[in-house]
């Protein structure tokens, strides 16, 4: 078995993104299961490279045609996109530059996975900010791969070994989370979350579902009854389709240690509902994966931590656990 | 010093609430720090001392008067309320007659702490369906505390030793959360917290608020900038008065352990913000207390339990950290 080519997005170049690159392209629990190819800046990671004293990339590809650079990749590779001027980025400092930059790296590797150049995507933390600033308006990763690769069905899961969580709603407002809800929608996202995790498992899931309220709204007392309209139905219909699912649950007591034993994935009705929990339990750990997309795309748990940009002190831990999963899917796919 | 007297509610008659009450009145480290007085019904008790192998309740007055009763009481006692024939109780099974019943309990602990015939309440779980069905329209404990203390600003606490939370807003849809956030409300919890934490710890305390949108709002891309227009003025406003606060923090990256250690109290806009973490870091040890009575009043900080009632399995670890707070705050007001 050949290994796979994954392709790995520098991210914001004023962030930890290319220094986590850097680690991750000398790091053997990674050259050992994959071809890392990272879509960036090699001016920018030179420059990282020597403040943070990691080794300089090796191997560097310069095209003007990334995508069909990266198909005949056979080491630990930079592909240069030449997506910023290394001289400009201040460590820390994000603008419309890098935000556009850390667009150009996505759009390579996306249509370098969507071609079949490489088997799947790790992306880099990229700066909201950043990003809008450039001009692109899309909330986060994981609606632009979905508006890149024309998926009509996807949702944001995080997992870790601690904990799974499958997101209903993403980067929205949560005064605009309770009208995003439909029973149409919930059951998409625990489809999606039982197909993905069946495969991981090599059997079925033990899944459960959120409620939107306090404590699920205690039997319609809190809240416009969304558990009882909407979540309720989806949960129905989920069983009747075999999966096996319970809830929804209070949110605040669904996190116990004693139910997640036993459970292997939650869908989650927003945002913090899962991420609170993620992040407490597994920071280092989680990684990002986007669901229902036709190419297989993982991603680091945290932001460009600018605060910490440069400076060496990145752990490239979320990163390696990113790749592992983007392996160990696109093996399966 | 004299032990102060703290009023205990026995919380609805068909959850494990009667079962934590007899292993209270008997427990050392209560005793040896306070006169506990049950308010509850003593036939109740007599039926689960039995079904759990504990031992009956030895004091007992059966008075129409039981403000007046608690007064002079001195050793642990149970105060019969006859909210509830016990033949009638069914462990596990509420109804409008258990939700009446906890209410009287409720009531008349107020009133003696009113009185000043105990100095503090500490509350066993009611079920708020039960309560509802007793036709009293209160969504929690902390409501009901403050409408019959009369009291204007008040707002919930959840505390333990690994994180304590105040509540913005609490027993309420997550649709009506973002409506009912404003710079005064936000600024009236942000001190109530600063006074409690102050007196608890004998110093200075530090305080962080939360976001209320992922991200918290990532500078207005996320939600309607309640973070610029409300939450941000009234951290600003307590910096002001020399409150020693940051925010608004991102929600999932708030309870990370580094920040946790960095933090006395976190200020949360919405129950699953805070309870999240407090029950998945410090299920069995968190108690919730009301903060701006002008009585003292702790709470566990779980529910009825109705599966494991009347069954000897109910940990009293929560209340018995309960009541020690309300030993603690009520020797410092």
């Amino acid at each position: 078995m050949t290994h796979p080519r994954i392709g790995i997005t520098m991210g914001d170049p004023a962030g930890v993104g290319p220094e986590i690159c850097l680690r991750l392209l000398v790091e053997e629990s990674v050259t050992s299961r994959c071809v890392p190819i990272v879509f960036g800046d090699v001016g920018v990671l030179n420059r990282v490279a020597e403040c943070c004293s990691l080794p300089a990339p090796q191997k560097i590809i310069r095209s003007d045609e990334p995508v069909a650079a990266s198909r005949s990749v056979e080491v630990p590779t930079v592909i240069n996109i030449s997506g910023i001027d290394a001289d400009v980025v201040q460590p820390g400092v994000v603008n419309h530059l890098t935000g556009a930059a850390s667009y150009r790296y996505i759009e390579s590797a996306i249509s370098a996975a969507m071609t079949g150049a490489v088997s799947g995507v790790v992306t880099g933390p990229i700066h909201k900010e950043a990003i809008h600033a450039a001009g692109v308006s899309f909330p986060g990763h994981t609606e632009l791969f979905a508006a890149h690769t024309k998926a009509s069905r996807t949702c944001m899961m995080l997992t870790s070994s601690e904990l799974t969580c499958s997101f209903v709603t993403g980067h929205v407002g949560l005064r605009d989370v309770p009208g995003l809800l439909s029973s149409e929608r919930i059951m998409e996202v625990i489809e999606l979350t039982d197909d993905v995790m069946s495969q991981l498992l090599g059997r079925q899931p033990k899944l459960a579902v959120c409620g939107l309220n306090p404590h699920a709204g205690e039997q319609g007392l809190f809240g416009d009854r969304e558990e009882q309209l909407v979540i309720i139905p989806a949960v129905k219909a989920a069983r009747d389709r075999g999966i096996q699912i319970i809830g929804p649950l209070s949110a605040d007591t669904a996190f116990l240690p004693r139910n997640r034993c036993a459970t292997d994935a939650y869908i989650c009705m927003y945002h913090d509902q899962g991420l609170i929990p993620l992040k407490a339990l597994a920071f280092d750990t989680a990684v990002n994966v986007t669901l229902g997309l036709p190419i297989v795309r993982t991603s680091v748990d945290h932001g460009t931590a600018l605060d910490i940009a440069w400076q060496g002190q990145a752990s490239a831990k979320s990163m390696l656990e990113a790749v592992r999963l983007a392996v160990r899917l696109s093996h399966e796919t």
